[in-house]
């Protein structure tokens, strides 16, 4: 089976691209770096990588139809949620018209399968709590939301007209080795830098469930293999949540610094930046229906992430 | 109130424009003429006429910039569902870019309601019906409300960010005179031309909830009024359902033509395009609750508009 990932070099990607190797599919990489870093691309005979930026159809139409891929891995956006507000047309580029090409690239080619990374936060800040993937309306508060749901649309509406089959996955938050971005990944590199005071945003209460990325993609590989609708669509996520204040303090300890030494400073708000979703609880119920759950709880996976990250930016910022 | 209406030649705004000037509002109309109509170009000393594309955002923030509107009607829009399934960046273009232009003009120049046409379409082929507004999830089978609901969901983000107030409404199908399109337009003009054979698409069973404009209208304005949370959104329809079938047997019969020398073909499937929804029932309790209902069925307002339609095309096509 022949693979086209897309935000190859980012961080979902270069986790799972090893595991697609492992079944000795001949998998297809594409990132332009904007996010994605060069050491986090994986050099295998079976691998190969390409250098471009999504909103060029031309090139992707012309791989892809070249290439003719059995299925689409589609990982590729902006996840830095704050990015997209300050840059308003950040998320419409690098995920609306992004995802649109791939799908136009799909028709153009014939390819029927699509996988893609959404995330919880197209539920906004939803009246149901854990809240289940028929949850409605569907009004997200931040850009990047905003454009995860014009994409599960564009991906839908696609399938119904175009003959593709599509694995929709609303994350919750996902951690473990190669991160681009997030709470730990910002802790780590910056108590590298100066260890006596970190600055947080927001009061510290915010609660998510965090996914190891074994997990999610486990999760992930388990819904293609049994979720055979046209569309299909899933929370993926944990049970319990982990506090930003949790996060902080395991950070610090992890480094080796004495908690009585630093100067932390939280904000007053529980949200840490416009559009953010201080609240998440997914509900996990329907991937568990399917026969899937994942091993690591959400502070397990968040303990791990801490360990891998401080480890894998021992010597600084990776390019 | 100084209010901008987009998509001023097109059939929602041409109705109600001259509405807006009754209440002696000054108006500001755009339009690219693309499905709008110069015959529906309202003349009145208090409205401005702008020709440009929304498209053109630099054109669209300099108009919002300098006229400071109190309030956006964004009813422009692609109306051809088909269209949209046989060019798939139609509805992107001229949906959902032209939709963040619109809000990314507000948000410039500190303009903070938008009023805005969404569809029933966006429930795709909904599991419950009638579809109440927090139906989920949300997974249209065509381009054009996969556009819809992206629009949705970018202006409900800018909405939370950007300190705007929004209405929100999902039409049923919407009926009354200056049509561009749609199935009573489209018999009309072909039983003006042949009057032997009529080629109907689908097979006449599609069922849906038709609105009389001054009725959609009215709603909108109850909304606006009476509906003042930062999202509102609510179903726009009526309770009762007209099928094809019975909208061929009233235009056959108005246009004086005898039904038994005429030869209706039906097609073999009730989709009459792909993304066509055949049956559409849409919860219309949450307006009810609000204190506002319609005053003509579904029914009246098709035969009012056959009546409408007939007599607004007696010499032909309208440019």
């Amino acid at each position: 089976m022949k693979i086209l990932v897309t935000g190859a070099a980012g961080f979902i990607a270069s986790n799972l691209i090893p595991r697609l190797l492992q079944r000795s599919d001949h998998v297809i990489g594409v990132d332009n770096f904007f996010l994605g870093k060069r050491a986090y691309v994986h050099k295998h005979p079976n691998f190969e990588f390409h250098e471009f930026d999504l909103l060029d159809l031309e090139a992707l139409t012309a791989l892809v139809t070249q290439a003719k891929p059995d299925r689409v891995w589609h990982l590729a956006a902006n996840s830095d949620i704050s990015y997209g507000t300050k840059y308003t047309d950040f998320d419409l580029k690098g995920g609306t018209l992004v995802t649109y090409n791939v799908l136009e690239a799909m028709r153009h080619a014939g390819i029927s399968e699509i996988v893609f990374s959404s995330s919880g936060a197209v539920y906004g800040e939803p009246a149901i709590m854990p809240t289940p993937e028929n949850y409605g309306p569907i009004f997200p508060i931040s850009l990047y939301a905003a454009s995860k749901a014009a994409c599960e649309a564009l991906i839908t509406a696609f399938a119904h007209n175009y003959d593709i089959r599509c694995w929709i996955y609303r994350f919750g938050n996902i951690v473990g080795p190669n991160p681009t971005h997030g709470v730990i990944h910002d802790f780590v590199l910056r108590l590298r830098e100066e260890r006596t005071k970190l600055v947080v945003l927001g009061d510290g209460s915010q609660a998510k469930p965090y996914v190891y990325v074994e997990d999610c993609l486990d999760g992930m590989e388990f819904g293609i293999a049994n979720a055979r609708e046209r569309v299909n669509c899933f929370n993926l996520a944990v049970e319990d949540q982990t506090t930003v204040r949790e996060i902080t303090d395991w950070t610090i300890e992890a480094m080796g610094i004495d908690r009585a030494s630093i100067d932390v400073q939280y904000g007053d708000s529980p949200r840490g930046w416009r559009g953010d979703v201080p609240y998440v609880k997914l509900d996990t119920r329907r991937m568990t229906a399917l026969g899937w759950t994942p091993r690591l709880s959400s502070a397990e996976s968040v303990r791990r992430t801490i360990r891998d990250t401080v480890e894998q930016f021992r010597n600084g910022p990776l390019s």
